[in-house]
């Protein structure tokens, strides 16, 4: 095996993680104190349950979302987990240096919320690397890619002013084409065959589902939580209700359309379902209408469904671009699709509030930048992370969980005991 | 194969999921506008995390708790999703014509919570029929049984004046017999000895407690969020709150005692310990006490285990309606049980509000009337559902997802694999 | 089999249950009433999205996180779900007795949530305690160790007036000691040797991250519920926050650390993660700055890896205390050390609210009656649980769902089918 898939991490991997942590501990020391006030009222954690969607969505929806192959489970809901509990720290800081005041970052419910968004780029681009990278890999991407985030997040919303409330530009466009660039950078040759590992089991896909709904259902609070008033507040939840509702009807009708025997398959359900949420995101405080908002979501979900049949096997035969979770279909295309829909809505003089209205160059902008800056940061990340001695598993290792992980025996035993016969009864019990 | 049971869906299926996504999204563009009020304040979104609970109910909760069956999780936790999904913007705009104000139908998040609900009596009925069924099927009950749904409800509440907070009549006992019509009318001679895959299997069992968690946990929010005041809407959720723990303690003791060695059966902890929820529903504003809603609770407890253990049997074999998830045990019974409850609390004068009390006569005409009104509407769902292009599944593909899915590859290799072998190494690996 | 070892729970359980259920409903029809007041606003249900998140850890983060057993599910979210259903009403009692209005026990939102917590402590005990016993010996222990709690907790927050906002004391090092002194009792040296059953299967594990995931998700809530004032209620959350946070990343890195080939163990990635949480209960609402969150936070995640790594083997081997679930280390370390690092803030006149300062000697009779009366009583409860007719299942029969539970057909047929071959081809399709 060569150094450069030495896939031990007993030091590298704990003494960085430990390193960080000791870091963002000294500088939280340094720079972050509660928002202090005794007058805080019930008003004041009006956004609690907000927030608490959002991070279900982060560390339930993404990490489930991800266990579809059947024998990452661990390193999908496991790897999540880590990737977000550095992120929002991280986050909290990086993204709290654009706002201090008395050069101190002064933290809330709302500042929580920023947090936990700033994670969702990293579990996006992730998804593209699933299966592919190590632990030590995903914890130096999360560093860059949340500082590339927010300051791409800080250009759009402060500088170029565009409206993006529920983040289609700046976290889904931005987290599936970083996560791409990287994915490209990264390529491996060796697998463009596939992989025997990447493939979901029954349960598997059914575990996927829990990631499924809850980011399903939870989307309204994402798109919302950060909206300026609790009127805006309330469109941006009715608008990406009907959104995901609608494109739920036509991912399921694509899905059943485009295969030759009329069957659904669960990759769709899981994924283009939720193209919605994703698209909805920049016009979700708009007046857009209901029916605006539905018929944003029926396109995504069509978008999405299509993007997957044909799109997907194409970048990765012809691009060299293989993105395992397919997050160009749900988080990419949706999110384009979204910045889209927000430089029309803004051209077609849509009110955001009151007479206000936001400016069409400025949201192609925002658009342009985004991706612009998602796909150099995200190359570059990717140069970084190719750095030999970070641990990544050799080709025949990978999407499989036990180069990292304890798995348990009985498994290993079976699958190690029955893949080596080449008779007809061998099984792979993991199904 | 005869053409009553073509399976393929491509064209029936998503042309049908396309059309009606157009004509929703034709009429919301004509009727339905936002609840537009710039005073829109804190206040206006306090129900938004009721909203919440009650919509993890609808998709997880439901979705879920069918999950059961060992082959047939994608249909059970998807087509729920599809169903519900559709029934959301349906049930919007078929609620909202009952209340439209300048020919518009305006929507905020007790809409929202309204719309949820109607969907849960597809969801109820979709429980009767599952796995003998086809996703067409679905998308055409759904459209039925919400208008009917809505007729119904509005006679309850607006005609009658009863009081049904947590609608144990009109979602419950209506999803229920609803569906045992449809059931009734849909009978298949053919599955009367049963089927190799109307079984569980031991991971399944487990996924299904996913659903029945959500449910139980969630139901204080599902009984309490569209009480009228916040004194109703916490005596709501305290006397459902106690009227499910009663229950499960219950559900628990008959499980055992019902079984001859003492065991206690998954079946009856799926379920039963949800009917406390259903049977406190009609009462649950009410003045009852907290021991009157454990007794409530108890009583629907004790009825749902004797319900699956001696009533399904029964109805199965003599009255050929075949119940898959036994919807009568959970939903029908306690339902019934919960408008009886209100009959008797309303001839007792039990207090609403202040001195208001409900009327004993009108709560007995809203029994009767919801369950007359199911029966008849299901039965006559069930002769449309039997039309015989709808690409219902042949006997012996029932209960089994690769009819309407693909199912990932391993397993219907290895099921195929072994189970034509006949010697002692016949395995299912799908347990 | 010898008479103490007959499972057969038919009546003995089912008898007890209807008892217990009967008792209480008594007693809830003497001593219980709604906290009636019709002047009850929005206000007054802000707690309420609060108790929901507790609600879910009680139920889904104990029942699922204890999962993780290959053959065990049914019991660990089964009874799980009857402890804690029997436990808050109990609960309600017993802790409503030390605060009566008028002889009677007035209940709302936040009382509702003290029952919840109450049942906390018998599910952290259950986890010591897991696959070694019946369902009658838990319903036995929720009823005592209930009632011993509310004493514990009576006299930590009345009588000595320490302050345990996130109840690190009063709810995980009570628990947690309480278990492992009747584990001690309980100890069979049958199974010192371990058990072929004790172990997890590939999908079990990632069942148990369910739980994991609701339970890290939702700890700001628990350590912020019952908080006197919003402002320091903010303060909890934000702690718990970042306390779990850095406790995520210690994790991580310690059980990559201790392992010799760097891998990570789902054992500590399931537990440890959590350890932040409970750390963190008795500062949760002071003011130790957002770096002292994340500081002690990183020293639970530390301590509690070294605990399941080297402490746990120990006390089986050496101590006679076989802890299933390693509450020791994910309740009881973090506990005592949540109870210490109140006794250093107090000492450090940390400031609580405006100048008020816990004092530190009262912290430390805290936590020292807190173990000495959770050591006493739960050695007392696990003596009489030791009554030979409570249907404890023989060794050979521990770990294992079917004891007690109707375990779906195929499992059993081909469990017994093919372990009892002796050839290579001896699979357990439990996997």
């Amino acid at each position: 095996m060569p150094s450069a898939f030495t896939t031990n991490m007993r030091f590298k991997f704990s003494l960085l993680a430990i390193f960080l942590e000791a870091l963002i501990i000294v500088l939280f020391g340094i720079f972050v104190r509660y928002q202090e006030d005794q007058r805080i009222t019930k008003d004041d954690l009006f956004l609690y349950p907000f927030f608490q969607d959002v991070h279900v969505m982060i560390f339930v929806g993404f990490g489930f979302l991800m266990t579809f192959l059947k024998k990452y489970g661990f390193s999908s809901v496991g790897i999540n987990m880590l990737i977000a509990a550095l992120g929002l720290q991280w986050g909290t800081l990086v993204q709290g240096f654009w706002h201090m005041k008395e050069q101190k970052i002064h933290i809330n419910v709302k500042s929580m919320i920023n947090a936990d968004f700033s994670t969702a780029t990293v579990l996006i681009s992730f998804g593209a690397l699933l299966g592919k990278t190590s632990p030590v890999q995903m914890l130096i991407m999360t560093i860059l890619e949340i500082a590339i985030f927010s300051c791409n997040e800080h250009l759009v919303v402060n500088v170029l002013r565009a409206t993006d409330t529920g983040a289609s530009m700046t976290i889904h466009a931005f987290g599936a084409y970083f996560g791409l660039a990287a994915a490209r950078v990264l390529y491996r040759s060796g697998l463009k065959e596939g992989h025997k590992n990447e493939k979901s089991a029954y349960h598997s896909d059914i575990f996927a589902m829990i990631g499924t709904l809850f980011l399903w259902l939870f989307w309204p609070s994402f798109n919302s939580a950060i909206a300026e008033t609790e009127y805006l507040q309330q469109r941006a939840v009715i608008n990406t209700y009907f959104s995901m509702a609608a494109c739920t009807l036509t991912a399921f009708a694509l899905s059943s359309l485009v295969e030759h025997r009329g069957k659904l398959d669960m990759v769709h359900i899981q994924n283009a379902t939720l193209a919605g949420g994703v698209a909805i995101g920049s016009c979700a405080d708009m007046d857009i209408y209901p029916f605006g908002a539905m018929l944003i979501g029926s396109i995504a979900g069509f978008v999405s469904v299509i993007g997957f049949k044909f799109l997907t096997p194409f970048c990765s035969s012809k691009l060299k671009i293989h993105d395992t979770c397919g997050v160009h279909n749900l988080h990419g295309l949706p999110g384009f699709l979204g910045g889209l829909a927000s430089i029309i809505a803004a051209a077609a003089h849509v009110r955001l509030k009151g007479t206000d209205s936001p400016s069409a160059p400025m949201q192609a902008a925002a658009l342009g930048c985004t991706i612009g800056i998602a796909l150099v940061g995200g190359a570059i990340t990717g140069l970084i992370l190719k750095l030999p001695f970070l641990g990544q598993a050799p080709d025949e290792n990978c999407y499989d969980d036990s180069v990292y992980w304890e798995v348990p025996e009985e498994e290993t035993h079976l699958v190690g005991q029955f893949s080596d016969s080449e008779d007809h009864r061998t099984i792979n019990v993991n199904v």
